[in-house]
């Protein structure tokens, strides 16, 4: 056996993306303990650039030492106490999986569905919570991965919030790639990846409680059924003030990662992040168009960082992608679960959403689609 | 803000330890899709060495994707169900976590106590299983991180076994610094972390499940009270073949990381390694003793990795730590809980186990104690 010695990739699937060289050389940093008055500052920094990122003054605002689905379950597992019930949104995978992780806490999932590829209705969600008095929490993903479609955080919350209802939004693929407010738009909880439009690795999960929310599971009635998880232990830990009480051994080399990945975002503004996968999207669009390629998404509810495309009929879906990955060092993603063998999926994240990338990702495809 | 540039320390604490360079420039190499089979092939190869390291054939060995103590609660959250009894030896900190999992998932722990700074006694464990015939389980810690002592993993397990109870063992601090021998031992469950005596890292935890605790997962009457460590589903994306079902995206270039220092483990020789650890202890502990610095724990359960030494009387411990840390950039761990201010913890772990860091360690403690 050998050292392990990656092939270069593009990576244009649904994560992760491309990583930016300064973002790889600081995991590289030396290690330095979990407990050093330095790192200690550079997780306050992170904390702050955390902050502008997800546009909140949240106090608790911090990345969990695990992949965004260890942040869903935070949310879920700190929020859902036996017995709840809870209204989820499901329009696409990761809906489904928000209401796998209800149930797991013994709450009450009340379904609001809606079909792949289209956004939330704000109207169903309307009417589940007149429906449902009793109902504490509304969840919903803002940007489906499984499906390219995007939900209006703003309406949803506003409803969830006219019913006395707490939310949880999913952000792991729209945090850094599209307009994402969370203050201004009234969000209590959500979570990301580190892995989408941050481009950074993935193994992190940034989330961000406001003060309701945190009431909530300071105020909870049963333990929280997980240790590594329970905010009220982490808190202690990643919490405001110099002094730490020890809960876990944070991932040192990652977070300087991520710390990398956030202070280049701050560097090139949020806003213009945003544009530049709003500009990248609308090139990569004309060239599949040309191509004669459909996207599964109505205009209106597209992401521009997550492309789903109805694979080209007669096309064979999984030669095509070994072939653009073995031939060209190009990952694209396949479609998951009710779209399987039927769509692709063309991520266009953080560093991934850069010109040269969309002009060789269409011409790779111009080569190995059928004319 | 700027990039954040840590200052170089040398690492003699309980965790992290130094990191060697081979590991640290592993982590900076480009990102790929953890579905990519170039990934894929590097999982199988991780998991081998993983096996290489705890002694085992099991077939679930594999890293949980966060820190040792999202492996504990792999652990717990899979086999523990409501009601089930649970006997618990806490000698430590550490055992003492162990009961706090127990109690979240709904178990019942029966504590076998011993003093900190000893091991666990096997007749308490034998009494206990005797007056205890509905427990289920047995719980311990192999090398209490926070005194330094060494329970005799071998003798529990085969109370253990002879009560037809399944067995959890915490290796955190023990795996690849002294002898560990899963399958003849006869441990049923275990989990470590990687930035003890692997020295990589902090942010993976290696498990091992053998068939009989895999059949207690399999064959739960509640469903495991998780999403993400539920091993019933990380399996389909960890478990053996090519086809993999996703499940999380994994910390691909961690992985990467622990990959190179389990392969610098297998060049070295596990046996070489253990050796290493227990001669470089030998040399601290020459040096200790000759300035008169006692050991908390008795030679014949004293771990050679982890030190825990008597603050000698009259020193300020945060000042004398804080020097090494500002003028020497060394760092030496604090007591922890019963200990706090009363011990150091010396750690010899991985690649903090060389002559060079040694005698460095023992020079700088000669400099700042009073004579």
């Amino acid at each position: 056996m050998q050292s392990f010695n990656p092939p270069v990739r593009t990576l244009m699937g649904p994560g992760p993306s491309d990583i930016h060289p300064r973002v790889l050389s600081a995991l590289a940093r030396p290690t330095i303990g979990h407990l050093d008055p330095e790192f200690i500052r550079m997780m306050d920094e992170t904390k702050e650039l955390l902050k502008y990122a997800f546009q909140t003054t949240n106090e608790l605002t911090m990345p969990v030492s695990a992949p965004g689905s260890a942040g869903m379950e935070t949310c879920f597992v700190n929020l859902v106490e036996p017995g709840d019930k809870v209204i989820v949104c499901i329009n696409g995978v990761f809906g489904n999986r928000m209401k796998e992780n209800i149930e797991r806490f013994g709450g009450e999932a009340i379904v609001v569905a809606d079909d792949w590829g289209t956004a939330v209705t704000p109207e169903k969600v309307e009417a589940a919570c007149q429906a449902n008095p009793d109902a504490k929490i509304v969840a919903f993903v803002h940007a489906e991965t499984s499906t390219g479609a995007c939900s209006d955080v703003a309406a949803i919350c506003q409803i969830a919030q006219k019913h006395d209802c707490l939310t949880i939004v999913d952000a792991v693929t729209s945090l850094g790639g599209i307009e994402l407010k969370v203050d201004e738009w009234g969000v209590d909880a959500i979570y990301s990846g580190t892995q989408k439009c941050l481009s950074c690795v993935p193994g992190l999960s940034p989330i961000s409680f406001n003060e309701k929310a945190l009431e909530k599971v300071k105020n909870r009635s049963s333990k929280v059924p997980s240790w590594f998880l329970d905010l009220n232990l982490v808190l202690g830990y990643w919490g405001g003030g110099a002094k730490r009480a020890y809960h876990h051994t944070a991932p040192v080399n990652a977070l300087y990662g991520l710390h990398e990945s956030l202070l280049m975002l701050k560097e090139e503004g949020i806003e213009n992040a945003w544009k530049r996968h709003a500009d990248m999207h609308q090139q990569l669009k004309t060239g599949l168009e040309k191509m004669g390629i459909k996207f599964v998404v109505d205009e209106a509810s597209r992401l521009p960082q997550l492309n789903s495309v109805w694979i080209p009929q007669g096309v064979d879906d999984a030669k095509i992608r070994s072939t653009l990955l073995n031939e060209y060092n190009l990952e694209i993603g396949a479609g998951l679960g009710d779209f399987a063998g039927k769509v692709w999926r063309i991520g266009l994240m953080g560093d991934t959403a850069r010109k040269e990338k969309v002009l060789f990702c269409l011409a790779a495809l111009n080569e190995v689609l059928p004319n």
